[in-house]
């Protein structure tokens, strides 16, 4: 097994065991708003942003256990969003990750209450933290940033204009969904977490300006280029691979890169943002983890 | 004008104009979502949370103005409860206090993604305050204290309490629904953000171990109460004074004290919480204004 593997899967088993711990099931009259946050906690996801923010701090020399918190706040924050986004008055969308989606299991009020309390849950990870108890200024930051990448002027203002876009199908959908449109839409819905939960290692582990800011410009990139393979894989990929229906976006009329510009120059979209994001770790000495992990993201098949 | 109305009108127009700075409209391209949240924010709400913590943080010596980005992150999550209450998921309410509510205005999806916003934000209001720059620790504080008496094992466990009890409406319902549960539905779901305003006024002042304790205890008997007044209110109110139908309770086959003990007997029950809240002002010198915003609590209309 390589040691990329090794490290990946010590990671994983790592945020695996601070989710379960996190998200007891203690017998309360409202045990089943708990059982779905587990649900849709405790799955098999990629964790790829709890992972980022622990290889950040690794790499900004902090103790990534200590950050594990910080790291699985955003990992909340990213499920919250996914339970959101499939409720009815949303994506509609009955399968998350080839299981059923939350409101199909619990109903939607118990779904939309579940999103909230993981949303909220999340700034508690970090604020009721060992590391912000020995840190406060750490915390504080923390909070900070997460709140601001994953609110209105981040994640949920990106949703916003994806809902926009979509509003738009049919005629007038090619005046509307610009380019330009489109790319502000994925540095909000996509890379603003991506990017907080960079930035959140950073700070986990008292990192400089400078490294706080190699982190962001990473997240940026490789958020751009994750969105546009979830946009290529949309086209290419199999259900069994994806857990989810294929060619869902055309079915839906949702217009992406790919309707804009063609499956191969969005190809070579995501190329170039990758290898702006690999640039964007110079300030990184030990970065061997991190470029394999964001060399396999452009290659990923789900 | 009596010394009570000039500090209370100034308490609101402190709270005004802080939500407002707090919530610009700013020309983005998901501007619908920041209207969606200045309309359910910007409203004539009582603003009982953020003045409970204004009040205890005056009353713990601490600058009142200095925690009003803490009394104001109450309030969002105040308003993003009702929000996200009125769904039709959820109560399916039109009106709230006498105006189309959020969804019927912006549409679900907006409204939803509104109020996530809204619970994102009050997390950034406090981890942003200049007092959490200067102090932060009363910061980390807040926000462990918002999001605990906010999340799962506080508000949002009570909605899905109430959830429950509405799903046994029917004959089983008073077999399900007991006044114990009721009591813990209105702990976790009124009480608890009453709570986590007092306390958090009582954080924001650096108070003592003993204040902090008193503020929550406080909170806890005012809520009970005010949560009785209001099952009240909606038997014998009027819809002018309350801007939302009378008797929607029944209609809506809820169970409350009032059917299990009758109105005289919620009515003492009111009056027993409030005089449990007073007693808890012991620890406060200066509680001239609260024991009269207390009092007038259990004689409002509205």
């Amino acid at each position: 097994m390589s040691s990329f593997s090794q490290k990946m899967d010590q990671y994983l088993a790592d945020i695996q065991q601070e989710l379960d711990r996190q998200l007891p099931v203690t017998g309360q009259e409202y045990d089943g708003l708990l059982q779905a946050m587990r649900y849709s906690v405790m799955n098999a996801g990629k964790r790829l942003r709890p992972m980022l923010a622990l290889e950040f701090c690794r790499m900004c020399n902090g103790e990534e256990k200590a950050a594990l918190p910080f790291a699985c706040a955003v990992e909340m924050i990213h499920c919250y969003s996914l339970i959101h986004d499939d409720l009815p008055c949303m994506d509609d969308d009955d399968l998350r990750r080839g299981k059923p989606s939350c409101h199909k299991v619990f109903g939607e009020a118990t779904a939309l209450l579940a999103g909230d309390a993981l949303l909220t849950k999340a700034f508690d990870l970090i604020a009721g933290s060992d590391l912000a108890a020995r840190y406060p200024q750490r915390g504080i930051e923390g909070v900070k940033l997460l709140s601001r990448y994953a609110g209105a002027d981040g994640m949920v203002g990106g949703q916003v204009i994806d809902l926009a876009c979509e509003a738009h199908d049919g005629k007038d959908s090619e005046a509307f969904v610009t380019p330009e449109l489109l790319s502000k839409m994925h540095e909000l819905k996509t890379c603003a977490l991506i990017q907080s939960a960079c930035e959140l290692g950073a700070v986990a582990a008292g990192a400089s300006e400078k490294q706080r800011l190699a982190a962001r410009e990473y997240g940026k990139y490789l958020g751009l280029a994750f969105q546009l393979v979830d946009d290529i894989l949309d086209v290419t990929g199999t259900v069994e691979e994806l857990g989810k229906p294929i060619g869902s976006d055309e079915e839906q009329e949702k217009i992406t890169f790919i309707q804009l510009l063609g499956l191969d120059a969005v190809q070579k979209m995501a190329e170039e943002h990758t290898r702006k994001a690999l640039e964007a770790l110079a300030p990184f000495e030990d970065a061997d983890f991190i470029k394999e992990l964001t060399a396999s993201l452009l290659q990923r098949k789900k």
